[in-house]
This record gives C-alpha cells, sequence and structure tokens, in this order.
C-alpha cells in the first residue's frame, strides 16, 4: 500500500508525538503584527488569564492593549511613520516578545520583535526584487590587538561574476554594546545596499562591518567566551584600541578582496561610539579616508574616553585637512544627548575654516535615524 | 571643562532619556539560564503577579516553576544529558523566551531560548578558539526553477589564504518546513565544522546548505514576500522540485568555489524531508555523489509525496549502486515516526545485495539526533 507523506505527518500529530519537531505544527492563536492600509499597526497576543497587557516600544510611551471575551488582547498603534520598529509585549510584568512574530532582533542583550511599517526609507528596509549582495562572517588576523576577530562583509551583487572588476569599501561602525551583526541586522545595511545599488542611486561597494569593541573578538556566543549576557560595558574595556586596529582590517580586506586601494576609494562611518571611532581614525590616518560619516558620533573623544581639548586636535585635523576629504559628513538629531558635544565640535570646525557638511534631524539617538542617514550617505561615496 | 563620555552615558540614564537606546541600560533581574556544575540548568523569570509559569522544551514534559517571596520564579531542571537545548516559558498561558537570555533560535516561526550543557558532542556545538571559516549567505541562478535563491555556504579556515588549495563540497539539506538558515543555527553546523576540521577528525571541506522549498527563494524575511509567517506547508507546494535543481547548484558551487568538481569529493545528506532529497537525488544522480547520509529520511517518496514501490525505484537503485557510492549511511532514532519507512527501505536493500552502513539512535525526530548524525558523518567524508 502507497503512503502519502502529508498523511503520515498528520499521523505523528494525531499520534501526541508532536514534541518531536513542534514548531512544525506549533503557531500562535492569532495573527500579529498587521501592518494596515492606513500605517496604523494592530498587535495582538493571546493571554486569557492576563489582568493587564502593553506594548512598548515604535518609539513611544507604552500603549495598552485591550482584552476581548475569548483572551485575546489587542490595540492599534496610532498611523505610524514608515520606519522599521521594534517592540515587546509587558504581560502582568513579564516582558516577552511577540509570540505570533517569527521576525526578531537582538539588540545587545534583549531580543524584540520587529515590524516594518512600508513607505519611503522604509521600503528600502525590506528585500525586493532585485540583485542581492553576499553577507559573510569573516575572521581576520588582528596584530594591534593580538586576536582573530570577526566581522561581517557585503559584496554587492555582481562581485563573483566580474572577476576581473575592483571595487570601493566602506566601513560601516557600530555603538557602545553592539557588535558586528548591529549595522546589518538593525541597520538593515545590506538590504539597504541592495537596494540602493540595484535603483542606480548607490556605486556597487564593498561594506565592511566589524567588532568595534576592542576586547571582544566577535559577537556575543561567537567565541569560546560561552553565552555570556552582552552588556554595553563590553565596549568600554580597552576603550580607545580599537582605532589602532583599523589598519589590520584594511589590510586584510586588501589583500583578500578585489578593492580599488586608496583614498578616493575608502570610506568610514559610524554611530554613536563607532562614530567616535570613525571621527579619531580618519583623523590619525588621514591619507586613507576620502568620505568620514558622523552618525550622532562620539566626537573628541580620546582612547581613554575623556574629552580631547581644542589644543590637542588642532594640529592632527589640521594636518587631516590639508588634503581634504571629499566628504566629511556631520548628521545628529535635535534631541539626542550628544548633540550638544557635536555643536562644540563644529563651532570648532567653523573656526578652523575646516569644511563639512550638517545635517540635523529630528529625534535623538535612535536607530531610525541611523538607518536615515545610511541611506542619505551612501549614495554621495565614490562618486 | 573636559568631559567623560561614561559620566555622560550615566547622565543620559539619569535624564531618563533611555527610551532613546534602551537596550544599552535594559536587562532582566535574574540571571537565566544557570548550567549548574552538576548538568543540571536552573531557569529563572521575574514574575512578580503570575499565579503559574511553567518551562517548556528540553524534550521532556513541561517543568513547573517555583515563585519565591521577591516575584521571581525559578525551576531546577535533572541532570541533563550535554546538548544544546531550546526552551520556552508558559507565564499563566502565554508563551515567551526567556527574557534573561540573548540566545534565541528560530525553529521555523517560533523563536525559543538556547543553553548548551557541555560536555561529550555538546562540546562540539559551542565556538572555541580554533580557526574560524567563513559563513556567507549567497544568492544563485537557478534556472530550473525560474528563480535567483539564497544558500549558506561555509568555506573552511584558510580558504582565503591558499588560493591554490581545492576542497571536497558537502551539500547538507534542512528538513520540512527549514530553510538555508536551519542547519546553521539550529544544527550548529559551521562550529561543529571548524571544530572537527581544527581537530583534525574531519578534512577541510566547504559545506553548502541550499533552501530546499522549491516554491521559496530564501528564508523568511529575506524575498519580496515580506515578513509572514512561516508554516511547514511552505515546504509541500512543488514538492519535489528541487531535487531537479541540485544541479543548478553544484554548477554554482563548481564555478564561484575552489572545488574538486568530480563524485569522489562530493557528499549529500539532510534530514527529514532533506533526508528524502538526498536519497533521490543521489539515485537520479548517480555518478554525483560518493556519500550520501540519510538522517530520520523520508526515503522512498517520490516527487508528489507519495511513496514509491519497489518496482519504481530497483532500476534506479541498481544504476546508482551498479558504481556504489563509498558510503551511504542511513541513521534513524528508534522512537522515529519514520522508522517503518526505513526499516522496509532497508530490507528492499537488503534484498537487492546494495551495501549501506546504518545506525540506529535512542529517540526521534529531533534536532538532537541531526547534530549527533552530522558529528559522526562528517569525520567520514573524503578520506
Amino acid at each position: 500500500m502507497k503512503k502519502n507523506f502529508i498523511a503520515l505527518l498528520s499521523l505523528l500529530i494525531s499520534a501526541g508525538a508532536a514534541s518531536a519537531q513542534e514548531a512544525l505544527w506549533l503557531f500562535a492563536p492569532v495573527e500579529s503584527p498587521v501592518v494596515n492600509s492606513d500605517s496604523t499597526v494592530t498587535l495582538s497576543i493571546f493571554a486569557p488569564n492576563a489582568s493587564k497587557v502593553a506594548a512598548h516600544g515604535f518609539g513611544m510611551n507604552p500603549l495598552e492593549l485591550t482584552r476581548s471575551d475569548n483572551g485575546t488582547w489587542s490595540v492599534t498603534t496610532p498611523k505610524m511613520k514608515p520606519d522599521l520598529y521594534t517592540y515587546s509585549f509587558d504581560v502582568d510584568g513579564v516582558r516577552t516578545i511577540d509570540p505570533a512574530n517569527a521576525y526578531t532582533a537582538r539588540d545587545i542583550s534583549m531580543i524584540f520583535s520587529e515590524v516594518i511599517v512600508p513607505g519611503g526609507n522604509a521600503d528600502l528596509y525590506a528585500p525586493r526584487d532585485v540583485p542581492h549582495g553576499t553577507v559573510s562572517k569573516v575572521w581576520y588576523p588582528s596584530p594591534s590587538l593580538d586576536a582573530t576577530r570577526r566581522m561581517t562583509v557585503y559584496t554587492p551583487a555582481g562581485y563573483e561574476q566580474n572577476p576581473d572588476r575592483r571595487y570601493p569599501v566602506f566601513y560601516l561602525l557600530h555603538g557602545m554594546g553592539g557588535d558586528e551583526e548591529a549595522w546589518n541586522e538593525l541597520g538593515r545595511a545590506s538590504i539597504i545596499l541592495d537596494n540602493l545599488i540595484a535603483s542606480g542611486k548607490a556605486e556597487p561597494m564593498i561594506v565592511v562591518m566589524p567588532n568595534g569593541n576592542a576586547n571582544l573578538a566577535a559577537a556575543p556566543g561567537n567565541t569560546s567566551a560561552g553565552m555570556y549576557t552582552p552588556k554595553g560595558e563590553h565596549s568600554i574595556a580597552k576603550f580607545g584600541k580599537f582605532e589602532n586596529s583599523v589598519k589590520d582590517i584594511i589590510g586584510y580586506v586588501d589583500s583578500n578582496y578585489r578593492t580599488i586601494p586608496d583614498k578616493a576609494h575608502r570610506a568610514i562611518a559610524g554611530l554613536s561610539m563607532g562614530g567616535g571611532h570613525s571621527w579619531r581614525t580618519s583623523m590619525l590616518m588621514p591619507d586613507t579616508f576620502d568620505y568620514v560619516g558622523l552618525f550622532s558620533a562620539a566626537v573628541r573623544w580620546s582612547g581613554n574616553g575623556v574629552e580631547t581639548s581644542n589644543e590637542e586636535i588642532s594640529e592632527p585635523l589640521q594636518r587631516q585637512f590639508k588634503n581634504a576629504p571629499k566628504l566629511y559628513w556631520i548628521a545628529i538629531g535635535k534631541d539626542d544627548f550628544l548633540y550638544k558635544l557635536n555643536e562644540d565640535y563644529r563651532s570648532l570646525l567653523d573656526s578652523m575654516n575646516i569644511p563639512y557638511e550638517y545635517h540635523e534631524s529630528e529625534g535623538g539617538h535612535t536607530w531610525t535615524n541611523w538607518r536615515d542617514y545610511l541611506v542619505m550617505f551612501t549614495p554621495r561615496l565614490f562618486k
């Protein structure tokens, strides 16, 4: 007698053997999130015994969910701007991801649910039917940190098929508490690059996203340190040592990828701590980067985490701008806690007649802004 | 006045601006999981208002947690065998990951928390201080499926540094509901390969993990289909078409990687549906693979999901074994729902005097077994 595979699977379920591979048949009893056509988002969770449920995230105050008779709680957000949002539920004081949502992102030690409200730049955050680049996790030797370290490398679509073509390189650095996965996951870097390149807005380029924590070789769980709880503090140990290791990264990339290894074809940008890294590295290596992006950047901070004086940095800045980078781009949100720091830094640049471009956005120290800045900065490179 | 960066961050917290980048300072108030020295695992969750909390997973019945005065619930498992375990909490009927555990894995549509109990093979599932291979997400053209599709490719440590060396290739296929991420995440394939190769137990090899769902180009969230809820059913559409596309994958890999492109240097293995794919592909391409691994395999299933008769497969099997693969390895757990199917298949092989090796394990249709099988099978390849 011929058996039917699907029927056999059904038999497995009815036999109660679902624990064998429970995920095949285990689904949340509600659909959540639902992005509505008016750009509101409806969140739902089945929690029949809960007495209070709230949704945290969406860059706003917690939203209270309302219980229906069948035990499902739900809430619809206000109309949201196009963006990728992270959120979590609070069920009677317990924080949880949305059990009906398979899409999550880790931000340091916390797992959040994700949803995209389409439109505007957010359409660049979702994969489209365009040629896709390759995303690799690569280990490279870093003699100056005496370690083998991990980075994320994006090579654009066509890289494998055009073995004689050489490409410019964009070094893209994460913030405190982050790691070599942050820009590609929360930052959607490879998806944004695929979409910008496919539409002709950005040049095909290699994007290198290293780990900017000098005391860590790789993102949590990827080293023999085990499955520890990642914390922002891990960024602070050996503060200021990462910048010295950028030469190791460039050396590896220029040796192992088909790069155009000169200043005109190198960019560096970063957010927050990574903005500080970009600021300091580009200043200390004045012949290396023709494009510098400081996103909500911790500018002016020396290796030991203390602010540098105007006197200390005037001379290296003059050296850097003697043969000025083609683009020195500073961006920050009006509500960013580093706003004043950047304002003072711009005053210094102005007083020195150093040319730069400045973009001031709404909001604060957020991935919403950093993705926006990436979308604005990347099309300016290598043209 | 010089500012201290750390002090400025502290200011940010006290100013209540933590929502700006809340993850930096947002931690669960308990430590969980804790792997104890006696191989028990203590799980904890702060849930002061809950009336019942259970832990699901660990391949056993749910464990009830006990509340302490401060609102923290906890439980310690029995002594566990070394393994990677997935689990979740049930808090008053709401399923949640462990909020204190940053390590999760997606199994089809569900997110689970992960913990490793060390020892035995499980020591191969955790990264060690050994040379690491590169893991890439690669898009390749598949003319026979009229699509560009995504796969995970592992190249061993040293691949970049030895540009004249060529490598054998192991094609490793996932099960129903899975995708090109399953073997590397739940299956820990690249970590296992790093560790086996570093200890000299396995040959350096390329491992190719394609997406075995012929109707899907890539894992959920990586195509223009958006952030839908992945379901096992997605594997069933176009059932039987994937096998025809393996030639596209091999063609791409042989063109873009430094392979040794012959039968003696190709292996194919898979679990469940992917075991069926390996069974059928190796039979239909008799000159292609010298190593075949059938892990809890859906053997004997034809393209349309119906069992094939002895008459239908005798002739192609005879053709395959005329120039027999060096290793034809069948493994299954005693409690697997596909046990009988495999038993019947072995009877057929016996009756035809076809040589194979057989490994029977405890347990059922589980990642515990599939990781074990990978650890047993891989050292046998290319020697």
